[in-house]
């Protein structure tokens, strides 16, 4: 896709995510039908279900030929990213959204056969949009996000799964440690806005690719590292392990989480 | 104090501790001159100092007779609590406010002869202003807040210190698979207006007195729960491992959190 065809993707992207957090504002006081997917905390609301619907219409109309992951599978069953591919996280930090009515992101990532090209993430509640890709640069609304965190790991803070933090996961305890502290937000898409805007320097926490992808195409744009913590590659159809870390502090992490034993 | 007499002391706070969050807000971007205190990652800056002086001089113009505790020092050495005390945090979450620039936290809790009497919590950058006391009712600006959360353990979510979960002091990895997750902001305050907005059920940290006191006022007011997991009574003066929870939830944490052996 060249650079107008993007720029058009991106506002068509943006428009979307707006008008899904419009929608959720409006309704986020209304009496919601909550279930769970995988665990007990594992949730999934008609909000969730509703919104992903209109994004996936949304996305179709415009690019009737794209392959679509979605996370509460009204999408494809996507296996190669072959051509257009959109990632779609119709509400990220569902637990959020359930507790807190704050702290939880629409999320929209597009790849092009596997490569990233524009990534949308709106923080609901806060009405902030972070938006870009390689070819177009990284906003919030209109200003241009331009560097990143410089800080060395003894430095910096950094978001962290609770599972991979409470059971020592990746010497999360050694790194805990190692750096300014531990942050837990309970949403991808705010803990990479914490990155986006240099408040935090890594996140460490298990991810689908819906998870991973928007946040992916603005890190990757900014110099951000991202791999998989499990020894498998970073392939965008299955879930895993992922951190995602600043130029400046990747290598010391993953030092730090891939050693053989403690140190 | 009669309750006139409370609710002109509460103007006053509000008022100072707006002031305050004013100039911190001013000089967010000013060069900082950052130092350690009793750790690493135990921060002060020129700008918690000067926030704290200003604070003090404030309160000893007006109440000339009260004692005052002050995070950074230059309040005085309260070892009794008769009278009127003020408890001070110019910058709660110094971390934060050194690396994110956001989620701090000014603070003023006024007691007398041990009782509380009024809180006032703003969170500077969103300019969120939780106030009140046990004759005033609680409030976010001109807001009431009138009600917490209902939920029981299993369906919300807890504030914990870092420490304090990753090396599973009182059970905390017990009471991370009894509840629907943990969160972790690094800074009381900004955990207290969680508290306070219903968002989480309960918050645990190794605290000190001005950590605790702003909040305790509210957060009791609310119907709210305050208790020291260390053995000590929450006497104000010293610091500890503290437990705040909604009423629904504190009987069922502290089983947790106190049972002798892992369950």
């Amino acid at each position: 896709m060249n650079k107008p065809e993007t720029a058009l993707l991106a506002l068509r992207m943006r428009a979307w995510v707006s008008t899904a957090g419009a929608h959720i504002r409006h309704h986020i006081h209304d009496p919601l039908q909550v279930k769970t997917k995988s665990s007990r905390v594992d949730l999934v609301t008609n909000l969730d279900k509703q919104t992903e619907k209109s994004l996936i219409s949304a996305i179709r109309s415009e690019y009737p030929q794209a392959q679509i992951m979605g996370e509460e599978g009204s999408g494809d069953h996507v296996t190669d990213l072959s051509g257009l591919v959109f990632f779609v996280d119709p509400i990220d930090g569902t637990m959020n959204f359930v507790k807190q009515k704050s702290n939880f992101a629409v999320m929209i990532g597009a790849y092009e056969n596997g490569h990233p090209l524009v990534g949308v993430i709106l923080n609901v509640m806060r009405q902030e949009l972070y938006w870009g890709g390689p070819q177009l640069g990284v906003f919030r609304n209109e200003t241009p996000i331009d560097h990143v965190s410089p800080l060395a790991l003894p430095d910096g803070l950094i978001g962290m799964n609770a599972g991979m933090f409470a059971y020592d996961r990746y010497h999360t305890h050694q790194l805990f440690k190692s750096c300014s502290g531990v942050r837990m937000i309970g949403s991808a898409g705010i803990e990479y806005i914490q990155l986006l805007e240099g408040r935090q320097i890594a996140y460490m926490s298990h991810l689908a690719p819906w998870d991973v992808a928007a946040g992916r195409v603005m890190a990757e744009t900014l110099g951000m590292q991202l791999s998989r913590l499990d020894g498998h590659p970073l392939d965008m159809v299955t879930s895993g392990d992922v951190l995602i870390a600043t130029a400046s502090t990747d290598a010391a992490i993953r030092t730090i989480a891939l050693a053989a034993t403690p140190s």
